[in-house]
């Protein structure tokens, strides 16, 4: 069973530090894990994550059962094995992915009937072979198959819904329970119930009372206002026990995860930095800044001299600009490196701040600062 | 004074091996320079060839000129601090891109009027500016502004053109002496002439005169075959003096190189192992291979276990097979590191070889396994 320990307890909010143990190492919460959907995070080389210090990575169950395929996974040993990964990985169940890429996929209580978005073949995943493929893949931390209904759906079409995922909640705990040694892989449930708070309550009792390692938020942020996801939010971890991981699935903007932080969440995933990294978008502990930007083309001060990383410090704002305006790969690889680098201390930085009590004002004065200083975005 | 020493010389071949002094550090011959156009090498950061110890890599006057900017290049005191780059640099006169980029580029024996291939400004480059330009970027060694007329050249016209290359290398000699200290930078000549050796006799006797810091074999991996190619090479270093580094531009392939090695030259340029990289083709040490070949899905095996570099040992065949399916950008960083330290490794192997004259055996056995193992491109 999947160890995870409160180390810390904020007295000012809901913020709390604590400890995950998988079989592959520690995790210290609150923690965001980059997102490796392909077996790789985008535009650069696990060698990164795994000498910048990240403890854990995601990658999407789905992808890799298309692709390279569950006979490669099987053949390697393993995903970590295949990718040259040495720590944890979670798994997504691919739920979100076969509905957002799948616009024909035909569901039912057995389960869903989608076609690859690569080359069109039919495939089939029920909760069962879900759990089954993470067992080839080797997640450390597992995700349950759901189904995650549009944010505008009607009341009727989520109360469908939420019956559907609570019946594969079910399937998946016992096929958990037949298939998988507890002692190295872990699962954890997701609760749905789109912005209806009754319909929240109902998902997560239900939940608790199949007894999962960790708890995921989903359906959050989907197009609804910040505001709604801090209130679902924070009415789930006033539900949840506090004795489990907590994981707010998708999320997201820097202010996004210290409030969730605030309301009790320990996990994070979310392409943002990544893929924003690619448009010229950086996060650095300064505030944001769009590199294209003309006033960057003399400038010869480090990317982020407060970040302990090689790209941040050693290259400076104008040859990274040059690199976006050359079009140069390395202009993505540096950007990407920067903004995993900034998110790694934003949670690393939380993390201390909830150990010494004072998490609350440098939250505000950070969100303050990213939003007044080099907000050319 | 650029000093250059020959250590060793193959009794077998005209082979030799070198130590090349610049400002900035020593650089053991033959040697290969990646190719970092506009201050990059494509798909890696320049913090790859720092650590796997590449002593020189050659930049684009043209480019550099166009984009960043000479007003941006002073700014930053030079072309080494504004890429993070502390070994040597070379830098190419752009002759060659003015003419293959630019159709309508307007030559007299003043210079050449071109547009900018990034947005159609009208520019002027004489001998004498491509100096002051190279100053600025504080390259250490500059190469003069040379016309290379294109392979199907009627012979005429290559005269015409010899003749303005000689005329502009003189006032890129007398320019170098008026505004270079020659302790910091040095300059080397560049031979044309095509394929007659008579006028390719002319011009480099006529570079002799002249004096500079090293030659190059200019005009040459233009279109004509090996043959050709290494029978004008060999004409030229029998002229060239012993004395002094020579240079074979843009060349090429791993056979090319170690037979021109054996001709006695000590320097190479190509992008050859970096655009082949972007494409899949990789070069090992057991031969070239396509990674996207089909037979790789399951190939557990490193790249390249014999590279004393990460990507090649740490990732297997299938995993950057899967990386390039699946158009991951890690594929062309991985695929470009593996290429570039296998460039190094034959460079390092040729001079090791020549240091204790095996360098025929090892050159002949290296060409014929390259040919037959795992040759499926």
């Amino acid at each position: 069973m999947l160890r995870f320990i409160v180390e810390n307890e904020s007295t000012e909010s809901k913020a709390r530090a604590g400890k995950l143990f998988t079989a592959r190492g520690i995790i210290n919460t609150p923690v965001f894990m980059p997102v490796g959907t392909q077996g790789a995070v985008k535009a650069i080389s696990n060698r990164f994550l795994q000498e910048h210090g990240f403890d854990i990575i995601l990658a999407n169950t789905y992808h890799l059962y298309l692709r390279p395929g569950m006979d490669v996974i099987r053949k390697f040993g393993g995903l970590h094995k295949f990718i040259n990964w040495s720590y944890s990985i979670l798994t997504d169940s691919g739920g979100y992915q076969i509905f957002s890429l799948n616009e024909l996929s035909e569901i039912d209580e057995s389960g869903v009937t989608f076609k690859s978005h690569i080359d069109g073949s039919k495939h089939f995943f029920s909760p069962e072979k879900v759990i089954e493929i993470q067992k080839i893949i080797g997640s450390d931390i597992m995700m349950i198959l759901d189904h995650c209904p549009p944010y505008t759906s009607e009341r009727n079409l989520i109360i469908k819904s939420l019956e559907l995922t609570r019946n594969w909640a079910e399937r998946s705990k016992i096929a958990f329970n037949k298939m998988i040694n507890p002692e190295i892989q872990s699962l954890f449930g997701i609760s749905q119930g789109g912005m209806y708070k009754d319909l929240r309550e109902q998902s997560l009792y239900h939940l608790l009372k199949l007894e999962f390692d960790g708890y995921a938020i989903g359906g959050l942020s989907v197009g609804e206002p910040a505001e709604i996801m801090y209130e679902i939010c924070d009415f789930s971890t006033d539900i949840l026990p506090k004795t489990k991981p907590r994981y707010l699935m998708g999320v997201g903007t820097p202010e996004n995860i210290l409030n969730a932080i605030m309301l009790g969440v320990d996990m994070f995933d979310c392409v943002l930095p990544t893929r924003n990294a690619r448009n010229g978008q950086l996060f650095t502990t300064k505030g944001k800044i769009n590199i294209k930007n003309a006033k960057y083309k003399f400038d010869d001060s480090p990317i982020d001299e407060n970040l302990d990383n090689y790209s941040s410090r050693e290259y400076s704002l104008g040859y990274l600009r040059h690199l976006f305006m050359s079009g140069e790969i390395a202009a993505l690889q540096i950007a990407t490196e920067q903004n995993l680098a900034f998110y790694k201390w934003l949670t690393e930085e939380a993390r201390k701040k909830i150990i010494d009590n004072q998490f609350m004002v440098w939250k505000d004065n950070l969100i303050r600062n990213f939003v007044d200083y080099k907000n050319d975005v």
